[in-house]
């Protein structure tokens, strides 16, 4: 058992791990070479064209011994730029994602003081461990298992579990309102896009008589005739799509090759045209990718004319752009037809946003898959194991002896072999856990949703339920998922939150431990970017010719919403969950969310380029899950106080998860629609402003071709996460660039320490000064 | 235990008992003092004045003998008129009804057939229950109780309960569609409606510069320009309302005296001022009913005025009428302002519709009532038995005899004795019972809903949930809901359906007699409306002055969908329920849904006459009941089987729930929102039509005082159930009578044989045709 001196050395390790990831970070940032790994988002802006230094060394390593010694410098830059400031920088996403580690902050300041005042000593001056003759460990001393059987103590904990969760609600209340209207500033201030004139409309249904274009076009002139003004029909591009992704992997190697020719003009280089390379006929390399890129481009016009010429390639789908805000919202929010299933519409997500491939699925079809991956997400969580043993099992040494006998003499070194049988049972599952997310997006690939956006919130859900279930549930209640699903089914509804909560105080010490090594150097970790700066630099040697290759070598890529906010969403649940019982759990949630919100904040800033910009439609789930996490903790501390025999106490607990179901319902009738539909009054003013504004505005020009399938636009980047969106500087970037304002830039590594003054000239564009 | 031949004598017995009722109903409606009782739809659609017959004694009684040959005449005649007539006739609200009783019919007649030819064979031919030495009845050897554990033969139940699911949601799809397109229909061949051009606005927010009329004016001004016409602000009319019912109960006082005194010229008739008149100083009733009438008279002359001169009785709601219908459908479906509780737009119901008392209910308080009322409604299922104990254990006879010790005489006698102390513990029961949809209907109101026919869809739910709880699980787990609950939390969750299950063989006997004591008697009571018919009678002797009040007397009201269609659907439950454990309950349920059909099918052509039309929008609370009803039979199954150690086939039930909720979502994106949104294309299309036909409409006036408060336009009924609703002849009748054609006239009584030939001339609007 752990003892608080354990827990403590044990911190201070962590800690000292993180300071050295920080030292680490702060020295490699600094490197003039590393600039574009550590401060992409400057580049992708156009603020800032390369790293400021002179010399030929100075161009490459950081020589000015001043700029190490504030190694610690980027945390508080990184929480000086103000919130405004930041939306216009990155986004609201970015800046209401940051959102989500403040109100850890808030949440569980003020609980962690309430807990440390009230609660610690409540539970220290008890005696009933040192008479229990059990083992415990100091930590046990400070939580609810040190309260004797049907002591007058429980009312502290339900007084306190009381506290615990109006301030939560408070505080979410709060949050859930700011949000809402910073989202609706947002949409308010916003410049005008395409996608606000825009309406998805979903299974046009198949005419004898007209195209689908035709059809589209008549349907709205009838139905919205003082409205409609143009609309773009959907092709299936997907075999295109495919044609130019082969197109650029065979230019990549070209350039490779090209590049390694160059630099070794002697030899030209060689390839075997077999599978991987690896057998077949040689061949020059450059002739080889040359010819292939030929072929490719061929195909591809080919490919190009039969989309355009052929009706097949046109899906039942369009995006309908209207003459105002006014008549697309309106549009967006109601039933076109009898049938409720045809001509379904939608607000369209912003063209960045678009998945394309999942356009033109159709309803029927759209509920069975939903079914299908509802039933394979069940047995994914519940019997993921089964595979991974069984895979394990064939993993074994004899095995791979069996299969790959050339392999023997190395595997039977001893050393080689003890690390083989040490490290191959594990692999399987570290793997799975690695592709989890990317399964997880899959499946909500398959669902059918059509915009990158929905996937991402779609995949976080599921995320956030395997975690719960896997990682919370299956630490506190040791064995697999599936074997507690077994024991839950057999047990009472009302005992499994006794057996859940009566393990609960046993497990503080290993979820700390959990904190520690998953949290606190997960963030370390998440500054260093090692991945991104290995890749940056390869490709920068193997690949980059132009400064357009640069940029995409050093594309950094979303947050990644679908991952990483279902792993916050657990520090929540572990925080609500011991805050009543084990408050010494506390601090260590504290310092997660202090640690991330600020290198969040300075990787947002420096690092992540949004793909796209929902206006924080994320939020209603976020708020959702920490509700369902408040209702996990009451419904565990009910069951871990009945164990406790506090029988006084354990029935007023009973309208806790009522009341927070009620506020819940509260929430999301009150702020979700904030998030789902665009009021119309708000439309009709921004509609009235623009046309008084620009009255000989040509609409129709404007948004003509702003929905097209991006393979026609040239450059294609559907689904790979690392490359920068399609039309991202023509989208993004063309009204104007965002300037930066105050000091925020401070923590980019220039060589003055009169920083402030002597950085790069910010492009103003005067019409976007501060509102 | 039963045997088939007690039950048959059983079932002989009630049939005869209906048998007989109906015999005295065949006899009660020829006679023609009781045709306004057993006829009123006819004399309310104006195509009946009196009752046609010759001679003095022929008014009161028919003479022709040969009309009471053809007793069950009504029968063929009820089911003759086609359903578009009735749909004309009788409202959309009502034809659907009656599609209740018919989908039981299609369910349950191929469920029986199949059930008898296959599973009641493969029941009967063992021997189980022979050999278990066990009590059994010749029921019981047709059941699943036959079947000893292990066998094979429950592949043949598993095959069925697959069958029978696939069946019921197959009629129920077929059924879901036929109903949706009947609505659209409906609605597309209405007449022009005031409710078509016309949307609710509710909580406008207060504004200190401007009244609600002018906030709202301006907002709609505003944000749909093109397309407001007017509104029409709602008054806090409750007062005044007040008043006109009790002015209207004095009138009545008044009419009665002087009735009265006309009969009886030589005394005068007197009462008491006090309490009830028991007490106080004698007046002359005519005199003072007089004085009453014209002091409220007064009063409300002077509530009137303050209603319309101070603007506290303006409540935050409007209803805002548009040019279109178009217009209407767009607003009724968008969100209007940043805030989403503020604006809140909604189709508008009928005028007749209206519930105005909650019109002015702010949002929040909505969700704290809504909070309340499920917490009390929970309580009402599980609790209710306590305060009925209670009152019991006070209302013994030694009680009544301390409390009013002068009726300790008439108490002592033997026979009262006995009587009273038989009946007294029931009593409270009985009386909670028959007022218990009244307290739902007030939950209901207590939650704010703003039509009536939403109100009792409310009501309906809340009973079914009540009647599933105490009639279908308290009859099977003998016990108080409150011990089923206590059990039930202390059970595991795979174990609730296994004891369900277990007893569901048993009760198989008890749910036949309560199917024919409740069920055929109910329909047999039903037929012979003798509440009606002595209320009517004694208002035509006492009350009934002019033509108007008479037919105020025989008012029959709506069918009162929140009591019966509950009740349905204990049927359909207990069906499908049975349909594979005890098939010879099926018969039964046929026999009902049968006898109830065609006994409604009369009651709504003849007697009853909805409040309002809501175009069927009950039907997904019918099909989601239904849907509940199967899934329930699927969990008991399930929990039956695994106790018969059917262990090969018990798993491959568990995909019927699934499959079933997936269906139930599937139909509800399907179906639903026919029934909750008016699609744009069917507005336009009417909106055009509209345009073409009358170019030169006033749409103004038309809808300007059409959502003025009944109170405003005399005559107000509010609330009360078995009178016209208030401006029924206005917006009901106005526009045309609705002729009746064919010959579903025949089953009125008139003398003649040649009845086609002689029925009274019908009242043709020419204009109103058959479409």
């Amino acid at each position: 058992m752990a003892t608080i001196a354990d827990i403590g050395l044990a911190a201070a390790i962590n800690i000292l791990s993180a300071f050295v990831f920080f030292l680490i970070f702060a020295v490699l940032r600094l490197q003039p070479f590393n600039d574009r790994v550590y401060f992409p988002k400057w580049y992708l802006r156009g603020l800032r064209s390369s790293p400021m230094s002179s010399g030929v060394v100075g161009k490459f390593v950081n020589l000015d011994y001043r700029s190490y010694l504030r190694f610690l410098g980027w945390m508080p830059a990184a929480l000086k730029m103000p919130e405004p400031e930041l939306i216009e920088h990155a986004g609201l996403d970015s800046a209401v994602y940051l959102r989500i580690y403040l109100i850890g902050l808030k949440i569980f300041v003020p609980i962690t003081f309430l807990a440390f005042t009230i609660l610690v000593p409540v539970n220290w001056t008890n005696d009933t461990l040192e008479h229990s003759k059990m083992l415990f460990s100091s930590i046990d001393k400070l939580s609810i298992s040190n309260i004797p059987h049907e002591s007058h103590r429980f009312w502290a904990h339900l007084v306190m579990a009381y506290a615990f969760t109006f301030w939560t609600c408070y505080v979410l209340l709060k949050e859930y309102e700011t949000v809402a209207s910073m989202r609706l500033q947002f949409l308010a201030l916003e410049r005008r896009r395409p996608d606000q004139f825009t309406v998805l409309v979903r299974n046009v249904p198949p005419d004898p008589d007209e195209s689908v274009s035709e059809l589209v076009e008549h349907f709205f002139m009838v139905n919205h005739p003082d409205h409609y003004i143009t609309h773009q029909v959907v092709y299936n591009a997907n075999d295109l799509a495919k044609v130019v992704r082969e197109k650029k992997k065979a230019q990549n190697w070209l350039d490779y090759n090209q590049l390694k020719y160059q630099r070794k003009p002697l030899k030209r280089p060689i390839r075997k045209t077999g599978c991987l390379g690896l057998w077949g006929k040689k061949v020059d390399s450059i002739e080889y990718y040359a010819s292939e890129v030929e072929r490719l481009s061929k195909e591809e016009v080919a490919e190009r004319e039969k989309i355009v010429k052929s009706t097949k390639y046109i899906m039942p789908a369009a995006f309908v752009s209207f003459r105002t805000r006014w008549a697309a919202a309106v549009c967006a929010q109601t039933q076109q037809t009898r049938n409720p299933t045809l001509w379904l519409t939608e607000w369209a997500p912003e063209p960045r946003d678009v998945y394309w491939r999942n356009l033109a699925i159709p309803f029927v079809s759209l509920t069975i898959r939903r079914l299908i991956v509802a039933v394979a997400f069940f047995f994914l969580t519940f019997f993921f194991v089964i595979p991974i043993v069984f895979v394990q099992s064939l993993a074994n040494i004899e095995g791979i002896e069996k299969a790959l006998p050339f392999l023997r003499p190395i595997i039977e070194i001893k050393f080689i072999k003890s690390f083989i049988q040490g490290f191959l049972p594990g692999i399987a599952l570290k793997i799975f856990l690695i592709l989890l997310p990317t399964i997880l997006m899959l499946m909500s690939k398959f669902e059918g949703l059509v915009s990158i956006s929905s996937l991402e919130r779609r995949s976080a859900s599921k995320y956030y339920l395997f975690l719960l279930v896997n990682v919370f549930l299956g630490s506190i209640i040791t064995g697999t998922a599936f074997e507690q699903l077994n024991t839950f089914i057999h047990q009472s509804a009302n005992q499994i939150p006794v057996t859940i909560g009566q393990s609960i105080p046993m497990k503080a010490t290993f979820f700390i431990t959990y904190i520690m090594v998953d949290g606190w150097a997960g963030i370390a970790g998440e500054i260093l970017r090692l991945k991104p700066l290995i890749i940056y630099h390869l490709k920068n040697v193997f690949l980059v010719k132009t400064e357009k290759d640069r940029e995409e070598a050093m594309y950094p890529g979303s947050i990644g919403f679908d991952t990483s906010e279902p792993q916050i969403q657990l520090y929540f649940l572990l925080g609500l969950v011991y805050a009543v019982v084990t408050p010494f759990l506390l601090p260590f949630i504290l310092i997660f969310f202090g640690l991330a919100y600020v290198v969040y904040r300075h990787q947002i800033i420096n690092v992540y380029d949004q793909r796209y910009e929902s206006g924080a439609t994320f939020w209603p789930d976020v708020h959702g899950r920490i509700i369902s996490a408040l209702i996990i903790s009451q419904l565990l501390l009910m069951g871990l106080l009945s164990t406790k025999q506090a029988s006084q106490s354990t029935p007023l607990l009973v309208a806790l998860p009522v009341l927070t179901i009620w506020f819940h319902k509260y929430c999301k009738s009150r702020y979700e629609p904030a998030f789902v539909r665009f009021p119309l009054q708000e439309a009709m003013m921004k509609d009235t402003l623009e046309h008084a504004r620009e009255p000989d505005l040509d609409l129709k020009s404007y948004v003509s071709d702003a929905y097209m399938h991006p393979v026609f636009k040239g450059g294609y980047n559907d689904d790979e996460e690392n490359a920068p969106p399609t039309g991202y500087g023509k989208v993004h970037g063309s009204p104007a660039l965002v300037p930066t304002k105050r000091q925020s830039r401070r923590s980019t590594p220039v060589p003055s320490k009169h920083s402030g003054s002597l950085s790069p000239p910010s492009v103003r564009a005067s019409s976007q000064g501060p509102r």
